[in-house]
């Protein structure tokens, strides 16, 4: 790419914002991009920001706020005036206007909104506010270009010609009835060609792809990936047109979502980003640490439990972070995959299947790591015979019991609607923390006898 | 969506390809999407599949087959002859013919590039081969409209309108000058407008987005995500235009490194999926478990090492599987952050602050766990009030370590250039499993004096 923020450009652009030499600057960032005046703004003090965000046209920083991180834009938003907020707004496509008003807070957004000087703008902003933002109606716009059934080529033209004015990318003319009830599509090349005197109805293609408002953001991108799409209407309880849904949006979505699960999986329970402060850092993380620690109580109940061992078999105790350390990580990597089959539908309904393999590979691991262990165990560590057989069979029966956990739980909870991703990490961990290490106490008693 | 695969669907289309009723076949699979006979597919016997594969336009089964998952692709395509893959490829762009091809095994790649009748089709598809699959060159196709700077409007009309025939969805019209080299894009409205007997030269925008060959899969997908694109050009090492990445190869390609990151941060080092075979399974876990055991054998070692530990507090060695648990959750929150703030740019080269953030955070959490865990080994355990502090600071110690550890590991290998998602998962779990042990055990003899 040829743009490329220099910190040579900061201090410039530092040095006019301090001598407000606004003519300067307007030369130096006009032609560029917004995504990359974004990046700037996070460079510049909060006071320098939000001068150039005055400063520059609202087109240009409406697009701009859309593209920085929340943290920074909220802290801008913060020295605007609701006025210059609603001004940002107009110009923005109304699924951002939206997006950016639920962030600020209740008793702004309504001031805000009452700024607004575009009555149909302000009133598509409100209705969007309405939907949960993981759903099509959430994630949607309501610009978009439409035509009626009943019009005739000509008329709609010139209809079309106005409508999309307001919108961004085109991509597909949708066709709807009187009662603005989704009919169909329009292909542009059929347009062109289509005698003048036709009407809407005589051209358009019936079969169109779409979603209700209420469907969920996971669907809609399953949708859109799986038909290559590009946009999607989106229609409301009763089949009216409301608007779409376009790739840009879902690719954020599907990094959002990846992130989220990525973190759940490491036993971060918000969306927390590096920068965000300890307060939301621990509220995210505490909990899990808290789970495990229970866990880790649980286990020490359970070795205080069997307190014989210690005066009998005391070697065996040594081993306890061996046994804990595989079964949280083979109960990790059984969760990953089974959680990533459900993601991605690769998993179908058999189960009993997936519970024989997971067994079977849990076999194979199990076997071979159980002999490394015998053979170090008995040469290294001075372990006798039965000592060395009640250990290894102990780290096959812990490898077999984690693997079906990992497998089981996120299963069940996908059963009851309860996102499995939730089950990977420290839940997982915890659980066969404790269960494999009542495993190993319990066989090594059966063979040992203590 | 209106269209469902319901198993009735899948009966009678097994009835019917045992029946061969070919008519009713091609009337049932007329107006359904490719995407849509992938699943259907992927449901049917590998006979069944094939039979329908072999029946159906090629045009339509050659989109159906890029839907496929990669195994139950290859199972189908090893029933095909080399002609018969090649009509297939015929019918692709060339992006996804040469992904098709680069999966088979070597010797048949040339038989059936061989056999390709369209001689450019098969020459752009061999030129994509030569390219890392991860890089732009890899995910380019070499389908797109482009137009030569010096030719006229006029004439320009009617060359393009004989490319667009090939290009699925045009997106932009790119312009290269005598020697191929890109030069800028045209705007469908600018050409629309213009004169008839203006130059391309006199109404292209200059300003276009764009990479190299060799720019990596990701930064491409950062900037189209950056700038909103949904098509970027690709250009060779000589400035020349050689072809176009499109937004739906990026989304599969975010879609890719997300679960690679995550099965990574779960200890899975190929790509594997939930019906892939024993030995895959094994060959990609295995080796996480393995690097597992042996920091559990070095925790045995250090457990043995305190020898006289067992002896004097014995109570002390109940509270391994905590200490251990605690210090592994920890690390792998620590280092998800540090990685995804690397992966999304978030985390900049503030390393010193980042690392005294942590600090804090593992104070924080640190102290919440310890007092919990101070009160409940003195009144559920019966430790003395002298071991109870020992546990309550190795637990802030180990906690603290344990956030530094997660912190520092993905940040230097991220220095050395390598991939730091390796770092979460078993690496970390491991490394803290042992230091947080070591830790424990030396805080307690230096304050009980063992």
């Amino acid at each position: 790419m040829q743009f490329q923020i220099s910190s040579e450009l900061i201090d410039k652009i530092k040095f006019l914002v301090e001598e407000k030499n606004n003519d300067e600057l307007l030369l130096h960032l006009e032609d560029v991009h917004h995504a990359d005046i974004a990046e700037i703004l996070t460079e510049l003090s909060l006071e320098e920001a939000t001068y150039l965000v005055k400063l520059l046209d609202s087109q240009k920083t409406a697009e701009a706020l859309m593209e920085l991180e929340e943290g920074v834009r909220e802290r801008i938003l913060e020295t605007l005036s609701a006025k210059e907020i609603a001004g940002e707004l107009e110009e923005m496509d109304t699924d951002d206007a939206a997006d950016i008003i639920s962030e600020l807070p209740p008793d702004r957004q309504q001031n805000v909104i009452a700024e607004i000087q575009d009555e149909e703008h302000a009133d598509h902003i409100v209705e969007l506010l309405r939907y949960d933002e993981d759903s099509a109606g959430g994630l949607m716009a309501k610009e978009l270009v439409k035509v009626n059934e009943n019009w005739s080529v000509t008329g709609c033209m010139s209809e079309m010609r106005a409508q999309a004015e307001n919108v961004t990318r085109v991509h597909s003319i949708y066709v709807v009835d009187d009662k603005n009830r989704l009919k169909g599509r329009l292909s542009l090349k059929d347009l062109l060609t289509a005698p003048s005197h036709a009407n809407i109805r005589d051209i358009y293609i019936p079969n169109v792809d779409y979603v209700n408002v209420h469907t969920e953001g996971e669907e809609v991108a399953r949708l859109m990936q799986k038909y290559d799409l590009e946009a999607i209407p989106v229609v409301d309880e009763m089949g009216r047109l409301v608007g779409r849904v376009t790739i840009d949006d879902i690719v954020d979505f599907i990094k959002e979502e990846a992130e989220k699960d990525y973190q759940m999986a490491a036993g971060i329970s918000e969306d927390v980003e590096a920068d965000d402060n300890i307060f939301k850092q621990t509220r995210a993380r505490l909990p899990w640490l808290l789970i495990g620690m229970f866990g880790g109580l649980g286990a020490a109940s359970i070795i205080a439990g069997f307190e014989t061992i210690m005066i009998t078999f005391p070697k065996l105790l040594i081993f306890v972070p061996l046994i804990q350390a595989t079964a949280g990580n083979v109960g990790v990597q059984s969760s990953a995959i089974v959680v990533q089959g459900l993601a991605n539908g690769s998993l179908r309904d058999n189960i009993i299947g997936r519970l024989l393999k997971e067994c079977s590979l849990a076999l194979v691991n199990g076997i071979s790591i159980a002999i490394i262990v015998f053979i170090i165990s008995t040469y290294f560590f001075g372990t006798t015979y039965t000592e060395s057989v009640s250990i290894g069979i102990a780290l096959i029966s812990v490898i077999i019991l984690a693997a079906l956990i990992g497998t089981f739980i996120p299963i069940i909870l996908n059963k009851n609607n309860i996102d499995p991703a939730v089950a990977t990490g420290p839940f997982i961990t915890t659980s066969n923390d404790v269960f494999g290490i009542l495993t190993y106490f319990l066989i090594a008693k059966a063979i040992l006898g203590f």
